[in-house]
């Protein structure tokens, strides 16, 4: 249901290989997506089926790094928007630059009209931040609002165990209460 | 550093018994010592060596459940303001209610005036949420703004790999790129 017909078919294929569960099956399942289009490819079609599902809010565009992240955001049942997927993060180690990634794509769908806000569903690390304030910049010709989804306290968590760096962030990252 | 001397001392010595680490001695130490006075004691004076110093802005105050919450977040060196310890969270299945912790003192310290700010360091739990409530609603006839911590992706995290809850804090609690 999260993935197209031919993706699900390959990732129920690799779950019946010996000691390959279902996240094990689904990341196999992308590399091997990504190895002849070097790039990540969550559909066989032009647009994912959360894009062609027309009853989803085309004002809201969620980017994410990848389809693995797009699953995990599907997982939730609490986003009605759509998505962008980049097919990775800025990574000048990895040699992955903006130009590797579909960020001319991203502005062209901005560009286009109708998203009212972009949310950069990024990871918390280096690479993350840096392809979230990249992306700000890209579109801040254009009348959208840019927001990052929150960096803290896993729900469950416990202050006195975090980590410094995100009890930083927690801090922050403070919110008024209503 | 962080703890009053005879607390400090107390870890010490907990710290020399075979098995116990740093952390367990610091457990072990606010275990021993709330058991006299039924109440977390993180001084043995009026005020603890944090508020009494006079460098802390006084304008800023974190409301946090445990001294060892206050001890996370001295650690992180962020963080310039003052503490109010409330000795635990509002648990009902715990039987602990408001009146069984500082609330009473919070209310006073923040109608004394000067606190520009009181930021909720509690814990996404269920009873971190409810505190963070009940504490919102008890400050709202003063003149201070009440934040809450942020809860989201822990940093080094992964989207991937977050729980459901946690990505629908981070989606909840998104903001906005400047």
């Amino acid at each position: 249901m999260y993935y197209a017909k031919p993706l699900g078919r390959l990732v129920g294929e690799l779950e019946k290989l010996p000691g390959i569960g279902p996240k094990s099956a689904q990341r196999l399942a992308f590399y091997l997506l990504r190895v002849p289009r070097d790039e990540a490819n969550f559909t066989d079609q032009e647009q994912c089926e959360v894009c062609r599902n027309e009853r989803r809010d085309r004002s809201l565009l969620c980017v994410v790094a990848d389809p693995r992240d797009l699953i995990a955001l599907e997982k939730t049942g609490e986003y009605a928007g759509v998505y962008h997927v980049l097919g990775g993060v800025i990574s000048p180690t990895d040699h992955i630059f903006a130009e590797n990634l579909r960020m001319r794509e991203l502005v062209e769908r901005v560009a286009a009209g109708g998203v009212r806000e972009t949310i950069l569903a990024v990871n918390p690390t280096v690479e993350g931040e840096a392809t979230a304030h990249y992306i700000t910049r890209i579109l801040q010709p254009f009348d959208v609002k840019v927001t990052k989804i929150a960096f803290g306290l896993p729900v469950g968590g416990d202050l006195d165990y975090a980590d410094q760096a995100t009890l930083i962030q927690a801090l922050e990252g403070r919110r008024e209460m209503k």
